[in-house]
């Protein structure tokens, strides 16, 4: 592991064009899944001005982040292992599997995307105010918490188990899409009590460009710790012990 | 086929680290798929607290299940064959791809996995009850019975010809889109009729932590029924002379 | 063409092991196929009674029919070339790529799989009749023949282009999927039209077990029609010179 | 990058056998997609006659659009890249992966798929007129106009990085998918707004047989500037170096 993580902590990564291309990269897609997910909200209140949730709501929500993930994690695994997801990047960073100058190249570009996409949905619409994520009426800030904590350690799981995983095999080609749909399907159920974030880059820009702060902190602190935990459960447990020298994991080929 | 047996019922199976690598597997995958699957259910009685099941939740329903179980067969296709489902593990024993040792590992995991699932979901919903599985009204236990076996006569099918069937060549890449999938389409005929579980892991941890067990022994007799009947008929007519030498079946390497 | 025509119409075929396997996976996918496609139509009608037909349910029967084609062709594409539609075994006929005598057993098989579907439809939801395709009112027989020869056609090409071009490339692995969703794509357009059949086998069933038989014809020499003119199309204008020697394209070892 | 556009722009290729096909391959999926695309608008037409627009057709107008569009791309990726949308084929010319003489033989065949379909709809539909896209009431032009480019760079960009870059490994059997379905959940964030076109030939067929022309221009201009910027920047940053005679990007047997 060592050995790992001293090719990735060298000290000319921060200014190899590899490295370069790979935020470029994740700035690009995190732009589009946030254009997407962030955009199909403000599209259905556009449609619903004053009435309830509905299940064709939140099957619309999830579907438009599913989709965009899937199409945003595929342009992007890669180039930069496509992560789409600051979560996902810390997951990658405690598993020893992408150095900390390279986290936090990823973590700026896609805030970035996330905050440049909400700076556009907000002009497109003309001045609509981006929605943050809440936790709804009747449960508290720790369900919350709990909640994304449970959901983003099913997505780290998903996204250590078919797109890190050595030994993923064929299953590596659809890596893409099982990301993107279990997004989706957790959405479906957190979607109605704390609006299924996973994702704080796509809780940052809305709240920035929208100005609403209240439980922002949720949607950092629980996808940071579901991602560590399925990171460390992965890496250390069910990883069991790398074919040597048959992959450089990291290596944006390999993908 | 004894030799495969044989290879899969040696004692030390049940301490091999590839063994509890495996278990904890199909733990993990079954707890991502529950906890989308029967908290859509309860997300959706959020949304609607009195009103008529309509064609969105059936949609929403069918779409969490499809969605999540394609995410958890994929993350566990390589370490433990991707069962997430002790029908699947029945089907796999009837037709000597696991060993009785192995298949009882899956088994319990499996069942812990829908459990903790199910407990997760009673505490981020502020104690809401999970839901069991039953057949509505007007039909009988027996049309919920047979409709059971037949719906998950197609799902072991669908897992025998393009996860486990030796001959099934590139199509073993979306085994895992083709099993979520074909569960999202059965729970569409189903759903309105007795719920189309076609899973006893998905009925036991609900059941269990919502304490409601009438009519649950449907969706045990059913689905190992239905996936016994699909794997007997799979592996003894469908497919005929294996290749020799060219496949370990059972090695989780070789998915 | 005239070898391989040779090759498959030889006099064993009828009797050889290969075309029972054959036979019965095409039995067996167009059963799930049919089952979760009729069956979603009852489901349907059970929660809603009386109502008018909504964007809803349109959508539930476009995804069953999608999955579950998806996943039937997935089924049977190694082992009989995934036809799961008699219109689609109609235009690999046309096209030289199966021969009579295989083509007369997918049919059979195909036809029976239906019926087999409907019965248990029936058996399942306490006698509910099922319900035929017909045109809606407001147009006429010749409108639902032109729709369906149009749709089958856009199937067929689909299929042809997928799955059975020999120079697909690695396309071939995802031709299930588009054939499934291609179809789940047309019931959207057609459905609220003429229900948009597109497969005699998928009409031919619920027919018969629902005795419905008024516009029954055209649900056959629609899909025939549209099916050969794709066939014909591909065949011998967008193939051009198969590469000798590399693919046996009916063998079904090689999908 | 002058030998590649030279290869292409020789003054054969015209006549060549592989161009008509690429060609006819490019009319036949532009056709099969307008045709599902368009279509679906029409059968909400006339299931909602008056109603506003609901969550329900929103998402039955995203899947039937992302559905065709993955397997018309499918389809035609190895014969002709898969274009299937002028705004596509115009950032393909951008980058220099493909000659004008046949992007302007594309586009023909783009528009005249279009037209094709759009006229099949009129008579199957019994005259019923095809719509135009249009912005919505309270947004202005200019609003239509900037979402266009947005959603088509988005488009463009998947298109790049899944299909055209010769980096991008194994995640090309899934590129027809990536497309297909970042085009739906655009759809779901623009189609409220301004329809959610990005793709010309889907806008001229309607346009011209049901004479719509107001906003028409925002639908060519929007979609070619937003790939025009995905190509430039994909083709001259993300892409860096190319491996030198490991690939033929144009050659439709690499796809």
């Amino acid at each position: 592991m060592a050995t790992r993580r001293y090719a990735f902590g060298r000290v000319d990564e921060a200014t190899h064009p590899d490295s370069m291309r790979a935020t470029l990269a994740e700035f690009a897609s995190t732009f589009i899944f946030v254009f997407a997910g962030e955009g199909t909200g403000l599209a259905l209140d556009r449609i619903y001005k004053d009435e309830a949730f509905s299940a064709g709501e939140l099957l619309s929500l999830a579907l438009a982040h599913a989709f965009a993930l899937f199409a945003a994690v595929s342009a992007s695994m890669h180039v930069s292992g496509g992560h789409v997801n600051p979560a996902v990047t810390f997951g990658a960073l405690i598993g020893g599997r992408i150095s900390v100058v390279r986290a936090i190249y990823y973590w700026v570009a896609q805030l970035l995307g996330s905050i440049v996409a909400s700076l556009l949905l907000r002009l497109v619409t003309n001045n609509m105010r981006p929605g943050g994520f809440h936790v709804t009426s009747g449960l508290g800030a720790g369900h919350g918490l709990i909640l994304e904590i449970v959901m983003t350690f099913g997505l780290m799981y998903i996204v250590y188990a078919t797109a890190i995983d050595p030994k993923r095999g064929s299953i590596g080609a659809i890596a893409p899409l099982a990301i993107g749909l279990v997004v989706g399907a957790n959405i479906l159920v957190g979607g109605p009590f704390d609006g299924a974030c996973m994702n704080p880059a796509l809780a940052f820009g809305p709240s920035l460009v929208g100005w609403r702060w209240h439980y922002h902190w949720i949607y950092w602190v629980g996808p940071l710790i579901g991602a560590a935990i399925a990171a460390i459960m992965y890496e250390y447990i069910i990883i069991p012990v790398e074919p040597p020298h048959t992959h450089q994991p990291l290596a944006p080929e390999d993908y």
